[in-house]
């Protein structure tokens, strides 16, 4: 899917939000939910994503909503800082299949980094185990 | 440098916005300020910066500064969009050197992706043509 589209009302973001499927929750309020990527790239690795919104991307977004997401995103990247003590934190956002985006419900990523260690667990390991996830968003969660 | 440190006031970017050394401008308001990457990873890969920040990073940032730092992003993203017809959009933000990040002034990367063309322009190819970053500029800049 490009950039050019419409919002599919099944994808497997607006399922978590109506809680057809379930996720390993890190945070919500009325506007976000924050939880764990179950393929994840590194450990501790979290998406953010507004609830109301059918925004498949940044472009899409109302900036106020924006806004919001974006305080969360660095709610959730204190606290998985203070959680882990990773040596970096990187932000990451897809626009577009091209772009590496899978899922067409705008989403940030929130990816620990270590010294050393490489990335892309994603790719090679597959789905998490759900007891690691939640004990991880356990830790996380206790520092927002 | 880790997420520890404090604000070096002779990074290239707060040379940058003391008029000190010179950028391609996209886009400029009170606030924030959007210029080419020297050091492209794709053509059109602008970056956006807040000005009266002292926040090395994501994590420091005031949110309503944050805020405005991304809605400057959004409004690059779709003059981008619109100027260089791209298939995708990468949006990134590195906090750490073992994130990726070089510079300790919080800033954004908008980097375009075409179908089939592969990334990492940034270590192979060197420093841009400044003639081309330039044109890219004003194409950008026309459609903000």
């Amino acid at each position: 899917m490009s950039l050019d589209g419409t919002y599919d009302p099944d994808n497997i973001f607006a399922k978590i939000l109506r809680g057809e499927i379930p996720a390993v929750k890190v945070y919500e309020d009325n506007e976000v939910l924050a939880f764990m990527d179950v393929f994840p790239q590194a450990r501790g690795h979290t998406l953010v994503i507004p609830k109301a919104s059918e925004a498949r991307n940044l472009l899409e977004e109302d900036p106020r909503t924006l806004g919001v997401v974006m305080t969360a995103v660095q709610k959730v990247a204190r606290a998985v800082r203070e959680a882990l003590t990773p040596d970096g934190i990187v932000v990451q956002q897809f626009n577009g299949a091209p772009a590496g985006q899978t899922i067409f419900h705008l989403h940030f990523h929130v990816i620990p980094r270590w010294e050393g260690e490489a990335v892309g667990r994603h790719a090679a390991g597959g789905m998490a185990d759900m007891e690691e996830l939640k004990a991880l968003a356990a830790q996380i969660s206790a520092k927002i």
